[in-house]
């Protein structure tokens, strides 16, 4: 029933649909993977893009210029976030859709905030279904923000095409490079904010980045001025028509779906392991001696899954 | 047999007891906890101090000075590494000990390079360990160093009692600044190779952090002139001597310990899980059907478990 909502396009449907798979119920869970079988065959046939970058990049005007562009060119545009920050301060990034007030009154636009949760695989592994299911609602493009620190660029890494990064120019800001672990996994670079005094920056930034590898597309952009969107767009697509006639799109499709298997798996090893009755209580003793330095932390833990074995 | 040497100071047990921490298999672990039972109670007196920076920043030559500095102090000294990178380079930092000539040639000092494996995880939990054998062994210091590229400094903050970052200045290099993540859980910034036409460069950077975070120390220090040592180290013993004073300097250690037995226990856990029989054919048959988009991730993982939990 819910299945059938969310292929005809209920947001409605939709929206429900991703509340169930962010939950961290066991019976939810259940509920969802039901769900989301149903939903499978209808999925995979959108172009799924990372964007990332530091605070202050401009992240949200960038993916509003952006999402506005590919719905003039008929396209309906899904909005997801990966944001670890959001449990704690609820909402840094697109904790209101004010952010991005044109693409959030679009009829062929969806904007979800990020999912909150303990650990930033479960955000993730929830951002990975909600994706499943913007496919089968009809979404051709699903653009996934996050915000840039880290460890969540790479679980936006293992669920999209193709990854974006944002920059800036300016005093200080060049700084951004070092972040090479993110670079390494970057698709394209987008310079953006690249407008009035800016300009020359920019151009000195993409140069360097060129000296720096020369195979990276970098492209300049101005959320503000409406350019580099169409160039940015069109680098994605033909990066993903040449990925696609080599079939490394696929494989890297497939190679993702077994991630997030394991992933999954172990996550929910970890509920089962810390419900297990007694378990509960030997932490509470066992973290009292291992603080206490009357038993070194493997010893503790081996204790636990002797517990955890016997049930 | 194996902890009485190793308290009076055999630095081949003590050599012996960290490959033995370093094991994987499930036998050796159990040997392995035993024996970190015995030589608990002569562990915890050291000052645990990491340090980290990007490649190039100099670390090795930093350590070898200030670990020279330290035994004219007449203290013992051990140099550990968290690099995950040397699982698969074999040995990037620390490889060969030729990098610290004066510092593994002295009597009073001990160097073991970065264990190796298949998890970062499962790196620095070994490092952990060898780390409370080394201070059974009577060592007053341990440094352990790590290459500065994102998560690995997380763990090896979560080991130390105090975290040094060593930055360099130079066309392009203050980017690093951007690893604010990394930034944010440093003690100490160490600004190295400060010598030379670097000086006026280094004393900038020192001035833009003092602009960025008033209440970081920041010293500048060179290896080779052999300059800033000493101040180092004595901004490390007043941070802890400042730390102890306010119990906080126990806390985290109390905090940590309870990491460790909670990341030793899910690793732990995974290792059972992987090993469990029919677990892996049907991992082989799962992965073949999420990689086909027939099964979504999730229905697979909880296929999975059931099998987990019905052995």
């Amino acid at each position: 029933m819910l299945a059938e909502k969310i292929i005809q396009g209920d947001r409605f449907a939709l929206s429900r649909a991703i509340t169930l798979c962010e939950s961290s119920l066991y019976s939810d869970k259940i509920t969802a993977s039901t769900l989301l079988e149903k939903i499978l065959p209808y999925s995979g046939k959108s172009i799924r893009v990372g964007v990332s970058g530091v605070p202050g990049a401009g992240k949200s005007t960038f993916i509003e210029a952006l999402g506005i562009y590919l719905l003039s060119l008929k396209m309906k545009v899904a909005v997801l976030a990966v944001d670890p920050s959001s449990s704690r301060t609820r909402g840094s990034i697109m904790g209101d859709k004010t952010r991005m007030p044109k693409l959030s009154n679009h009829p062929a636009a969806y904007i979800r905030p990020s999912s909150t949760g303990k650990t930033l695989g479960g955000i993730a592994a929830a951002t990975h279904e909600a994706m499943l299911l913007c496919e089968a609602a009809g979404f051709d493009i699903i653009l996934i923000e996050t915000t840039g620190v880290g460890q969540s660029e790479i679980l936006v890494k293992d669920m999209t095409d193709h990854f974006l990064l944002l920059l800036l120019t300016g005093a200080g800001d060049d700084i951004q490079l070092l972040k090479k672990g993110i670079m390494e996994v970057t698709d394209t670079v987008v310079i953006n904010k690249a407008e009035g005094e800016n300009l020359i920056a920019a151009e000195k930034l993409k140069k360097e980045l060129f000296l720096w590898n020369h195979e990276l597309p970098v492209h300049l952009s101005s959320s503000i001025n409406n350019t580099g969107i169409k160039e940015v767009w069109d680098s994605i697509i033909k990066s993903i028509e040449t990925k696609k006639v080599t079939s490394s799109f696929l494989l890297k499709r497939k190679d993702q779906n077994i991630k997030w298997m394991h992933q999954a798996a172990l996550s929910f090893l970890e509920n089962i392991f810390y419900q297990t009755p007694g378990i509960k209580d030997k932490i509470t003793e066992l973290e009292q001696q291992v603080s206490d330095s009357e038993l070194p932390a493997t010893s503790a833990a081996l204790k636990l899954l002797e517990i955890f074995t016997k049930k």
